[in-house]
C-alpha cells in the first residue's frame, strides 16, 4: 500500500423522487445556476420540468446552456463560459451524464481561467479556482458525479483529453436510479463497460505486489455489474438493479479503488479516447473494442492478475496461463453478449486508419507519460482489436 | 436500494512517515489545540514527539489533555470540555484509537453545549456545533476516525451509550500504519473482532432483499480482514498487512457498507456495551462473546444470509441450514484461533450475571429503538453465550 490522500466531499443524495431537492441545495452555493444539459431526453422522461420546478421553487434565478452532445467538444465549453460570464453566474449545474458534467465542469474550471483553457487539458495550467458544480445524474457511467475529472475533445486535431483538479468535483449530486428507466439498452451496456473498464485499468496497473483492498473492491463490483446489466436488459424498470448500477459505478471511479495502488494509468482509455475523438462512437463501445485487444497484448505481464480475476469474478478454474486466456475471452463475448462491437470491424473502422488512429493516440501517451505506448506498440495493440 | 444521503468530508492523510503533516492540517481549523491522548503508548513508539514538534513548527498553541483510558468515561470527557473552555481551545485532536477519538468528539460536541452532555448520549439533545475535530490514529477498529459516533460510559449506571451526528465526524485524519507496529496480538485480534462485528450487524440487519453492493463490500472486506489479522499474528510489522486492516477497518464502518439499507441496528454492540461498561473489559473481546451467540439466537431468521456469508466468506459448500450452522461455528473458532474469548466463561463472567447484564442492556435498547430486544430476549442471547 503506498502513501495516498483521499477526500471526497461530494454529498451525494440518492434515491427516489430526490431531484426535486435539487434547489435548495443549489441555493446554499449562489443564486445565479448556469443550467447545463444535452438535448431531448431530460424533457422527455420529466427530469428537465423537475429540475426547472425547483430551482424556480428555491427562488433561484437560471440560465439555460442547452445542447451538450456525447462526446463533448471544446468549442461548446467555450460558449457556456462566455455564457457563465455574461451572465455572472454563481454556481453551475450539470444535468445529464457524463458528456454533461464533464461540460459542467470544464465550464465551471474555465470561467476564472485568463488562458486558453485547453491548457488545463495538456496540464500546462493547473485550475486554481472554479464555480462550484452541482449535478442531476442521468446516465451513470464515468463516475463523473463524484469524482475530479472531466474529458473534452478538441475538434482541431480531434485531441480527447482530459482535467483532474479537486476544484472541479461536484459538491451535490442527485441520483435518482429512475431517471435511467428510459435508457436505451445499449447505453446501459455501454456504462457497464465504462465502469469496468476504469476498475480494471487500476487492477492491472497494479505498483504493488498485494492490494487486496483494491482487488477485493474490483472484482465485487465487477460482479455487481454484470448481474445488475443482465436484470436490466431485461427489465429496463427494475429499480433495485438500476440503484445497484448506479451506485456502483460512482464508486468504480470516484478514487477509492486506486487509494494506495501509486500512480494508475489508463492506457485503455487512452486508446480509446482517440476512436471516440476520430469517429464520434460511444466512449463505451470504443471501451469494449480496446479491453479485450489490451488484454490480449498485455497477457504475459498481466497474466496472475488475469488469472485472479478470471477465478474470482467469471468462476473459471484453470491454471494461471489458461485461466489468463479464458478470462479474456469471457469477459469480449460478455460485452458481445450485451451488445457492444468488441472489434474495430464491427464499428465501421478499416483496419488501414490503425497508423492514423495510433499517431492521433500517441500525442495523449505524451501527455499523460507514458512512455511504453509508442505510436508502434498502440498500432499493435489496435492490430488486436480487428 | 432505499434513499440515502451519502457526505464524508473526511480528509485521510494515510502511509508511511505523514504523522508530521498534522501540524499544517490543524493549523487551517484553528491556532489553540487541545491534545487529547491516552496514557504511554503514544509516548513509547514515539507518536507522541511526532505530533508535538509538528504542532509546534506550524506556530501551534497545544493545550494537553491525557490520560483517556480504554471504555471512556462521560467523567473524563467533562473534564476535557472545561480545560478546553477555561483555556479556549479552537481545535481538538485526538492521537489513539476509538476511545480517545470518541473522548476528543464529546469534548467537541460538549463545548458548545449547555446542557448536560449526557443529553447527546440519550438523543434528549441533537449536537448543533462542535468544535473541529482532526484525529492522528494509532489503533484501528472503530472507525471512528472517519465516523460521525462517540461512544462514552456513564460511571453512574454504567451505561455506555453513543452520539451520532456530522458536526464530530472528523476534518482530517491521519493514518500511519507503522504505528501500530507495536500494537499487542490480542488488540489486533479486538480490531479484527470489532471491525467485522460492524460490518455484519449492517449485512444481517438489511432491510432489503437483495444488496450486491452493500453485501459484496462486506464480504470482501470481511476477507481482507481475516487475511491480514492472521498475517500481522505472525510478522507484526508486515506494513502491507497493518496497512490493508487499518484502511479496511475504516471502511467497514464509515457509513458507506449502510447505504441503501435503510436503517441499521446494532443490536450485538448494544449488548456488548454493557459487558465493556460493567466489566471493564476490551469492546472487541466482549463483542467476540456476543456475536456468535447472537447468531445462533437469531439463525433461522438470518439463515438464508448466513448462508451465504458461510459460501462467500468461509467457502463452506452446503444447503442453506447447514450452511448457516457451519459458518457459525467457522466465525466462533476464528475467533479463539486469534486470542479471543468465546464465552462468558472465558471472560471470567459468572452466568448468574446474566439478568443483571439484561437490566443494564435494556435500558441502552429502549434508547436505540429495539423493542423486540426486551430484556428476557437479551438474556435469553446471553445464555448462548455462557
Amino acid at each position: 500500500m503506498q502513501n495516498f490522500i483521499f477526500e471526497i466531499p461530494t454529498k451525494i443524495v440518492f434515491g427516489r423522487g430526490q431531484i426535486g431537492r435539487i434547489g435548495a441545495e443549489a441555493a446554499r452555493f449562489g443564486r445565479r445556476i448556469l443550467l447545463v444539459y444535452g438535448r431531448n431526453s431530460i424533457k422527455k422522461n420529466g427530469v428537465y420540468d423537475q429540475v426547472i420546478s425547483s430551482l424556480q421553487r428555491a427562488g433561484l434565478q437560471i440560465v439555460e446552456f442547452p445542447g451538450v452532445k456525447a462526446n463533448p467538444v471544446l468549442a461548446c465549453a467555450r460558449k457556456g463560459i462566455e455564457l457563465a460570464r455574461e451572465q455572472r453566474v454563481e454556481v453551475v449545474l450539470g444535468v445529464g451524464g457524463g458528456s454533461v458534467i464533464d461540460t459542467a465542469k470544464t465550464i465551471a474550471a474555465g470561467f476564472y481561467a485568463e488562458h486558453d483553457i485547453w491548457d488545463f487539458f495538456t496540464y500546462k495550467k493547473e485550475v486554481l479556482r472554479a464555480l462550484p458544480v452541482l449535478t442531476v445524474l442521468t446516465l451513470s457511467a464515468s463516475a463523473s458525479e463524484m469524482n475530479q475529472a472531466a474529458v473534452m475533445t478538441r475538434e482541431e486535431g480531434m485531441h480527447k483529453f482530459s482535467i483532474r483538479s479537486p476544484h472541479i468535483r461536484p459538491r451535490v449530486s442527485i441520483m435518482d436510479p429512475e431517471t435511467l428507466f428510459s435508457l436505451p439498452p445499449v447505453y446501459t451496456a455501454y456504462s457497464a463497460v465504462d465502469a469496468v473498464s476504469h476498475m480494471l485499468e487500476a487492477y492491472f496497473n497494479n505498483e504493488e505486489p498485494e492490494s487486496p483492498f483494491q482487488d477485493g473492491l474490483t472484482e465485487s463490483f465487477f460482479r455487481v455489474i454484470t448481474e445488475s446489466t443482465e436484470i436490466i436488459l431485461k427489465e429496463p424498470q427494475n429499480y433495485n438493479a438500476r440503484a445497484n448500477m448506479m451506485w456502483t459505478t460512482t464508486w468504480a471511479f470516484n478514487g477509492l479503488i486506486a487509494t494506495g495502488l501509486g500512480r494508475v494509468t489508463l492506457p485503455v482509455h487512452m486508446i480509446e479516447h482517440s476512436l471516440s475523438a476520430i469517429y464520434d462512437i460511444a466512449h463505451g463501445a470504443g471501451l469494449a473494442i480496446v479491453m479485450p485487444g489490451w488484454m490480449s497484448y498485455t497477457r504475459r505481464r498481466n497474466e496472475r492478475k488475469l488469472a485472479q480475476l478470471a477465478r474470482n469474478v467469471f468462476r473459471i478454474n484453470a491454471g494461471d496461463e489458461d485461466a489468463a486466456i479464458q478470462g479474456i475471452v469471457k469477459l469480449k463475448n460478455w460485452f458481445a453478449s450485451i451488445g457492444c462491437p468488441t472489434s474495430l470491424q464491427e464499428a465501421g473502422i478499416p483496419e488501414s486508419d490503425i497508423d492514423k488512429i495510433a499517431v492521433n493516440a500517441v500525442v495523449l501517451a505524451e501527455t499523460w507519460q507514458l512512455p511504453d505506448y509508442t505510436k508502434e506498440v498502440i498500432a499493435e495493440i489496435l492490430r488486436q482489436c480487428r
